[in-house]
């Protein structure tokens, strides 16, 4: 299938490394140089900025400015190939695809992320999409903006106000940051419409829990609700979601017609764990060993929100990028030793660098250790740290002019409702 | 439906214009502070810069760089509200749309542009799309990055060669443009691929005529041909397209194995002929008079590529940008008048302001009146035309920023390909 040497044939030991994340990237990144030859493979074709993607689903950056395509980043790396392909399995030292031959692989890093959880709910995705790709991303935007094209033409009061109804499940950062942007989009939209105050829309951000942003101290927590409330969105607390319909859904047990639901909570791994035939946590994560290998797999590795570790002080590692990234630098650092015949690296330890969340556009809440920041302050240290870890000098560039604009300005150019060439979505609004 | 006035009620005198085109677009701006009611509905929610659309398709520019919100544009006007919808007819002074109730009139501007014609075949339009939508340009911007993806996982030669093979149908500006920017993106990912030599796909241009460009001085049309010859794309004239499949398009009676397809050919107008229940001519379009109203309907006006009228020497005015918008202001003039009891202005003449076709990222032909200008200058001038009739001084900032970058480094960051939610196109490349 490659050019590269086959199965049996002499050539450098082959590292396979499944999903282009923020930790298959960085075991590919401190890879450089070892004299390895590595296969990268993702389903899409583009790393994916994921901190970020709320701003897609709420118009404020496009899809190109926080994605770049894989291939193009491993350009000046001549020792990677790589596969733009679906796997849907591993057997006999083999990575199986959709389409295509098997990838046989000497060292295998899973790191294929996480979904949403639907709690055994699965058809509620139809209803409320999670976020975790573009495509999920532009169908958000496209279900916002199309709500309030829908209730400017809607004549009948019940059914503009449910359209003018915005549901966010999940009070984790990217529901607090996808309420307090919409609120915002809502403001921002009243002079563009002249039969709906698109201001009057509701704006619910549901937490069955008794607090948002859960892993933060509580004073933020109290902080980032009160910044909510005062931006117009209602909070509910302690009641789950107990259906979810085309019209609208049950929070604990009254029903809320609403148009636009937006699914923010629970998390499941991808499936790996069934792949290894190795029973997952309750989220379906491969709980690995100290050196991040699968047990009774010393030659894969599982990293990232595939995978759980106690390697925080006991804890497991948070799913957040900077936890991938440390683990693909240690998966590299351990391919290495092995490679070159050194003694292991000692077990993977997690250095927390701390929890960030925004609220609307111009205020958010960080904990770093023990110092506690929040309001425009701290707003800009999220955005510059953010900015700072995106790649390439083209996309922080554009990004921070982006952002700029939207400050000085106040109004977005990305409110584009695209549609799917089929059509799947969005009604009637078609060719 | 609306809280402005209803029929039958004192108000101002009601415009509704059809489409949010360069026509459409230029009718509601020069119709600023006449005193009217305005209504713009389009079927999407942007005004599209269509000029620059291929380089959508060809990774050179992103949606949101030649894309405005239609609604954006229209915030600081209170007298026009914007609808989304389709019109499905006109009845009875009435606009019909698929959804909610119709819209009166008291007069219709219809500027509903055109698709491209498939000569009776419709039929094909899936396995060769054309190039009119912002969704049209993603689909195409996925097809030709897939076939390079999937060739580098493909080892049958046969299937290999046929994934990097490209047939553009239509020697018009569309096609030699894409061409060029499909030969040259051919070049450039040669060094992110490892089983493929990209450079050594093949890139055909077919035309029925004898010659690219038939607009153009034969000078010109013989230097692009050149152009495109030095950068690797076979051009086929004189010989129709007779069978388009899932597999390959015949040519002449010659099959040709080809993945990717795009049809840049022959145009056919809305179906503002049908609704006017009108005779259009061979392509549909409605033959208006010389005030650029509909035979019969002196309430209705007709510009654009919807419209044919003999306006330009005697000649029926091309299909172009500029025409479009000097057929807007010339309506908004004549609505003017009609609206203060002056006289109706002189019929409409068309001021024709050249041809412009560019031949890859550098090079361009250019004629205006007896000028004749080719290669890196008429690129220039072409870029500086371009930019200087986008909307904003954001997009102008945008693109001329993209394409800076693209000059100095040669590479682009937007070769995504993103799929539409349900997997409707890509094969197995999904979910």
């Amino acid at each position: 299938m490659t050019d590269h040497p086959k199965d049996g044939q002499a050539g450098p030991h082959h590292v396979v490394v499944i999903g282009a994340g923020f930790g298959g990237l960085q075991t590919v990144r401190s890879l450089k140089g070892a004299g390895l030859r590595i296969t990268l493979i993702d389903q899409r074709n583009h790393h994916l900025f994921q901190p970020l993607l709320y701003q897609v689903a709420t118009t404020i950056l496009s899809p190109s400015e926080i994605a770049w395509p894989v291939r193009d980043l491993m350009e000046p790396r001549p020792d990677v190939t790589t596969l733009l392909a679906t796997v849907t399995g591993i057997r006999d030292g083999k990575v199986i695809l959709s389409e295509g031959e098997p990838v046989a692989y000497d060292t295998l890093v899973i790191a294929t992320g996480s979904r949403h959880s639907y709690f055994g709910r699965d058809e509620w995705a139809e209803f409320a999409p999670g976020l975790k790709s573009l495509e999920d991303a532009t169908l958000i935007r496209r279900r916002i903006l199309l709500a309030f094209e829908r209730a400017e033409r809607e004549a009948d009061p019940a059914r503009r106000a449910a359209l003018l109804t915005f549901a966010i499940v999940g009070g984790g950062p990217t529901g607090v940051e996808l309420a307090g942007i919409i609120a915002e989009l809502a403001q921002k939209l009243r002079p563009q419409f002249r039969n709906i105050d698109t201001a009057a829309s509701r704006i619910l951000l549901i937490e069955a829990g008794s607090r948002l942003l859960a892993a933060f101290d509580p004073k933020l927590s109290d902080y980032a609700a009160k910044s909510l409330e005062r931006r117009g969105v209602e909070l509910r607390f302690g009641a789950p979601v107990t259906e979810c319909r085309e019209d609208g859904i049950d929070i604990g047990g009254t029903f809320l017609p609403c148009q636009t639901r937006i699914w923010a909570a629970g998390v499941a791994a991808s499936p790996a764990s069934d792949w290894l035939q190795i029973k997952g946590d309750r989220a379906g994560r491969v709980p690995v060993l100290g050196d991040l290998t699968a047990p009774g797999h010393p030659e894969v590795f599982v990293i990232g929100d595939t995978a759980t570790v106690p390697a925080w002080e006991g804890k497991p590692v948070p799913g957040v990028a900077p936890a991938a990234k440390q683990q693909g630098a240690y998966v590299a650092r351990v391919i290495r030793a092995r490679q070159s015949g050194r003694a292991a690296p000692p077990d993977f330890k997690y250095r927390h660098l701390g929890d960030l969340a925004t609220i609307g556009k111009r205020s958010a809440v960080i904990q770093y250790g023990r110092l506690r920041m929040r309001g425009f302050l701290a707003w800009w240290v999220w955005g510059i740290a953010h900015i700072y870890f995106l790649i390439g000098a083209r996309s922080r560039a554009t990004v921070a002019w982006n952002w700029l604009w939207n400050h000085v300005r106040g109004r977005s150019a990305v409110r584009l409702i695209t549609h799917s060439p089929k059509g799947t979505d969005g009604g009637q609004i078609q060719d």
